[in-house]
């Protein structure tokens, strides 16, 4: 599914590059490289698996349209991938959602529902809404089609790091609900098996990690509370998570303040805007070494949809290096 | 030449993509296709030429070590080709470059003497240590290694733009003392007629835009005084310039706060860093659309090494949008 998703993808998914640079080595005192994918269309690696979804329901001539629950990266994945097949997209989203994505969103030709997070049913909304238009729920990770497409970044990654000449390494992959982490561990599995993925996640949010110690999904006690607004979802997928625990080596958890340090890094050392969630699997690489077993580590820079005032106040406090 | 450096720096010099992005289309009222050489190692083109003159010197085992004069860029790009050779490295830089520019090149292994601009001579600080240690001066614009170095920007985005179906198209580059510009004008003129290169350059500082106007080298009044540091030098160069002349449509004259308002619109659209003097061609493609005219149009993003506090004020002004 990951290969068929890659080939329909084929001329619209845009292959994002692997970056790496001294400054960033020097700080995890090992090689570091970047996958990255805030370069992808609409700003994270969300439009691959969109992308993947649509392409097969439009395939299926199966809908009308699509709908989507989503703080910004998936909706904006949602919103290209639906234009692109002339389908109207629904995105149902939380009013506190960060400005570039909510904008990003309406942008792309989405139309925008938004719903207050304290009091307001997100899924009756949704489901109110998808009888009344006929529109198809395009999830955001617990979804096959979905995990294919995420999985392509895995597939890229294999080829890229055999170019580098790299067999053995940690891949260290931001994880909210799983779809990310675990198509990505499908790809190595079959094509890098020397590459190993583990899950990074806020302190506060390690459902992933308590899931993997526990043999089964354990929840977040909430999902409001960190800066990574991508990757607070209340558990792992019940889809995701037996892939993540057949393939992942153990989570990691890094606080919100490493991320807007990594977010700096990524500023100073290779060019890149990171969104907190974006940017927390380069902090576990710079920051929480003494975690990690391998040299070189591979971490995916999942997106870049950040606010300029969070920029700027991590460029304030983090700007000046190392 | 080209081709020579090209392939002389196979698997060192990056190849970076070519990128677009709904929100730069829109703003500009046509299609922008940006070259992100400010994924360049180094973090700018300025690498490709350094690489180039460096490797053709130690080929010839002609030097003990280099010296080079550089607000930052060129600076950055031949420490790495130095260190690359292992040859020691001697930067002249001015006192007041933007410290992540002398940051960098220090951390590269390159020894920095800061001089003052306003009371020193460079060229004799630079000639009593080039003559005291042995070292070679690696020119910063007007040397044929140089050029060909910089002109492997446009080998590839000849082949880029081939593959996006782009047959005919501006490519604006930002000009200083016009080694990019000329290398990427030579390549293109063999490789993809149909890509005519316009020199982009601060307001205040037309040196190129004049000289194409009265056919002869003219001057700039003085070479401070804009954000654009890295694209600020007294004239065209005796070898850049007639390749200029030959090759180039007319140049654009773009105001810093232009600058700015791209280095915001290259976060929020493309997430990008870019430096004012790398975000000069982007500004001219979004705001300067009436001096152009072709649809799409392509921008180099020549460079991305701009220190955190400049970066913050261009968000700070212009981050909410378009």
């Amino acid at each position: 599914m990951i290969r068929d998703a890659a080939s329909r993808a084929g001329g619209h998914v845009r292959r994002t590059p692997l970056l790496n640079a001294t400054g960033l080595d020097k700080i995890a005192g090992r090689q570091v490289f970047v996958k990255a994918e805030c370069l992808q269309h609409t700003g994270s690696f969300k439009y691959r698996g969109a992308r993947a979804a649509i392409s097969a329901l439009a395939a299926n001539g199966a809908t009308n349209g699509v709908i989507a629950f989503s703080s910004g990266n998936h909706a904006q994945g949602v919103a290209r991938a639906a234009a692109e097949h002339g389908l109207a997209a629904v995105i149902v989203m939380p009013a506190d959602a960060p400005r570039a994505k909510i904008d990003g969103t309406r942008a792309l030709g989405a139309e925008v529902v938004p719903y207050d997070r304290a009091t307001e049913d997100r899924d009756a909304i949704g489901a109110k809404l998808a009888k009344e238009r006929g529109l198809t729920l395009v999830k955001p990770f617990d979804e096959p089609e979905v995990i294919a497409g995420q999985g392509s970044v895995g597939l890229e990654l294999a080829e890229q790091a055999r170019a580098e000449g790299i067999e053995r390494a940690e891949v260290l992959v931001c994880c909210g609900g799983g779809g990310l982490t675990s198509g990505i561990a499908t790809a190595l599995a079959e094509e890098a098996p020397g590459l190993i993925v583990r899950p990074v996640e806020p302190v506060g949010f390690d459902d992933v990690g308590r899931s993997l110690k526990a043999g089964r999904i354990e929840r977040n006690a909430q999902t409001t509370g960190s800066i990574c607004d991508a990757i607070l979802t209340p558990a792992p997928g019940e889809i995701t998570f037996p892939i993540i625990a057949a393939h992942c080596g153990p989570a990691l958890a890094v606080p919100d303040e490493d991320c807007l340090r990594a977010m700096a890094a990524a500023f100073r050392h290779l060019k890149l805007v990171l969104e907190p969630g974006g940017a927390i699997a380069l902090a576990a690489a710079l920051f929480h070494g003494a975690e990690l077993s391998t040299d070189p580590v591979i971490a995916i820079a999942s997106g870049g949809n950040v606010d300029a005032d969070l920029f700027a106040r991590a460029l304030a406090t983090y700007g000046e290096g190392p």
